[in-house]
């Protein structure tokens, strides 16, 4: 038997849990909260990922350790890698973290990047954006999540007033600095999701279309519509060389721009990722599987499409009615087993099928479910 | 949040823990070993069946309870259903449990079955034998599982030597007596799952072609290959009958023969079935998540196949190497967590696509296997 840690208790690692136990594999997940609801579905370890004791409860007798999110803290890594194997490897965490490392890496490896700055004063801040040249915008350089810690700025004759807040809004000693990057005219967002297996094949999935709203995932779809043929090419070449890079084990995301025909990278994340949550029903193998393969040695499996088109609807602050929502003919509905709260990713819907249009059409009716009551549901925490 | 107690902690209990999740159902089990394998992906009770103590401490907070296999204790079911809902209903785990009464059932409501008498001494089976006629087989009128107490009878002069051997071997009062069936010469053995909603809402899954070996499923084809129209709609409208009559609420499973172009019913489950666990990756909404559904009042999902065919081999004794298993393109792993041993079933493998004879030829890819190492697995219990 195959025992895996998770560090992180929230709905990826509840999904990496639930596709793990057909392979035999059993997982133990630390998370500082009891009420994880990842929990609900494997072993649960309440502690603090940077606590000694808790680590030490969390690892015995585990065969591997990943995570769901990639704000490790180094303490953790640290301290795991001296007691069991961890993958995806910490280096990728640590590239992941830095804006800065992230683009250079990309650059390196002959990717396309928005043009970016960093900057680490206010003087620095203001010489990155001449620089750069606006529309721009500024970011920490680390941490940063769904379109928190950013300012974007536009020219005019307030630019030079607009850079003095940005720098007193952003900056933040533990955050490292500030990154001024490049507005891309992008014709649309796209993703990438990549795994590679311990023996070091690779494999990717079906670059996909994102859809944000105020600055969170609503919804995914796969294939790309109306994708050049030549871009699914290059994000294959390009996902592989930087797994080969990293020296990577088990998935890797890279959102992407798709501008003026060609395709510029954004940010990495080392692990599996809410645009390639459409896998689990439409792919042969889901991303929550060939990462539970990666880490575990295992062969990995196929990342061709079960059906020609899939869409994937985030559900978000509070899930609809679930008999609505479960009465929608051909939607697959995953529930976190979160309580609501506005901005909170609380499950998400994916609807397969032959035809783009018919699958858009389902996955507009549950766009436009009303919201449910929250004792339907119960969840708590 | 709904909670639901499942009796049973073995691989049926298992997979409707797994379906059950992504619906923000959780599931606790109550087993009388620490090792149940559900026990891996939901909250494990340990206890007997006919505890109180036991029972009391697996229904704290339950919202309904449901059964993953069908001999259930009276005293549990009868206790149960005292302080929470249980489904589906404990009178069709009566029926399921007497092979005279479903088989008289089944009769009533215009299906056709082999011909049966009961016995209840050595004199009545001599009788019953006689009047149902040779071949037939002998068989507890009670329990019974996976082809063990069962005789087969041939005519010919040793037979009055041989019904009073099967009287010796099979008697037993804690089985009901005994049941003579006629032997049915079937072109094929069949099954039919179907599924009632709290609403009175049935759906029901195409025929699937089953075949055994040494008395144990071995392989389940769906859809039935070649079969003639009509018998799908005659399976449909026999299933629909027997879940009305018993007022159902869940997954229930009928075993029939086709012979001379015509359904006969053998005997029914009154839970998920190993014939449909094609269903997880087969149809559109699997047996388990509609089992769940059902007994949790939620709208039932669709029925429908995913893609237009998909077979699944059970792995029986030991797992096949790990490493080939998961090596083998577009085959869906399940196993169950549980060791090996002769006879037992450690997992399945569902292979789905758009060819009949290219899903065949991949299910045969995983039969081939030879047996792995159990410390691959490493499962106990």
């Amino acid at each position: 038997m195959t025992t895996l840690g998770i560090l992180g208790g929230g709905q990826l690692a509840r999904m990496l849990a639930l596709a793990a136990a057909p392979l035999g594999v059993r997982c133990r997940v630390l998370e500082p909260s009891p009420l994880a609801v990842a929990g609900h579905v494997a072993e649960l370890v309440v502690g603090d990922y940077a606590d000694p004791a808790a680590l030490q409860t969390f690892a015995k007798g585990l065969d591997v350790v990943t995570f769901e999110f990639e704000n490790v803290p180094a303490q953790a890594t640290d301290w795991l890698q001296q007691h069991v194997p961890v993958a995806p490897p910490p280096r990728a965490l640590a590239v992941g973290q830095d804006r800065i490392a992230e683009k250079t890496l990309f650059r390196h490896l002959g990717m396309l990047v928005p043009e970016f700055r960093a900057a680490s004063t206010c003087a620095e801040l203001h010489a990155a954006v001449a620089a750069v040249g606006a529309p721009c915008v500024v970011k920490t350089r680390r941490l940063g999540y769904d379109g928190k810690g950013q300012v974007r700025l536009h020219s005019g004759p307030d630019l030079p007033a607009r850079i003095d807040a940005a720098f007193a809004e952003l900056d933040d000693p533990r955050h490292g600095g500030l990154i001024v990057e490049a507005f891309v005219p992008f014709t649309r967002e796209l993703s990438v999701i990549a795994v590679r297996g311990a023996a070091g094949a690779v494999a990717v999935y079906p670059l996909v279309e994102n859809h944000h709203e105020g600055g969170i995932l609503r919804r995914s779809h796969a294939p790309a519509p109306g994708l050049a043929p030549g871009l699914q090419r290059d994000a294959v070449q390009f996902a592989t060389a930087l797994l080969e890079h990293l020296d990577y084990r088990g998935v890797l995301a890279v959102e992407l721009f798709e501008c003026q025909g060609r395709l510029l990278a954004n940010e990495m994340a080392p692990r599996v990722h809410n645009s390639g949550h459409w896998t689990i029903e439409g792919s042969v193998c889901s991303q929550f599987e060939n990462h539970v393969r990666a880490v575990a040695g295992l062969p990995l499996g196929s990342t061709a499409m079960a059906q020609p088109a899939a869409t994937m609807v985030n559900l978000i602050g509070e899930l609809p009615s679930r008999r609505a929502l479960l009465a929608l003919p051909g939607v697959h509905v995953h529930a976190y087993g979160k309580a609501g709260r506005a901005g909170r990713k609380v499950g998400h819907a994916t609807v397969v099928g032959s035809e783009r249009a018919a699958v858009d059409a389902a996955a507009a009716a549950v766009l436009a479910l009303g919201p449910g009551s929250a004792a339907e549901w119960g969840f708590v925490g």
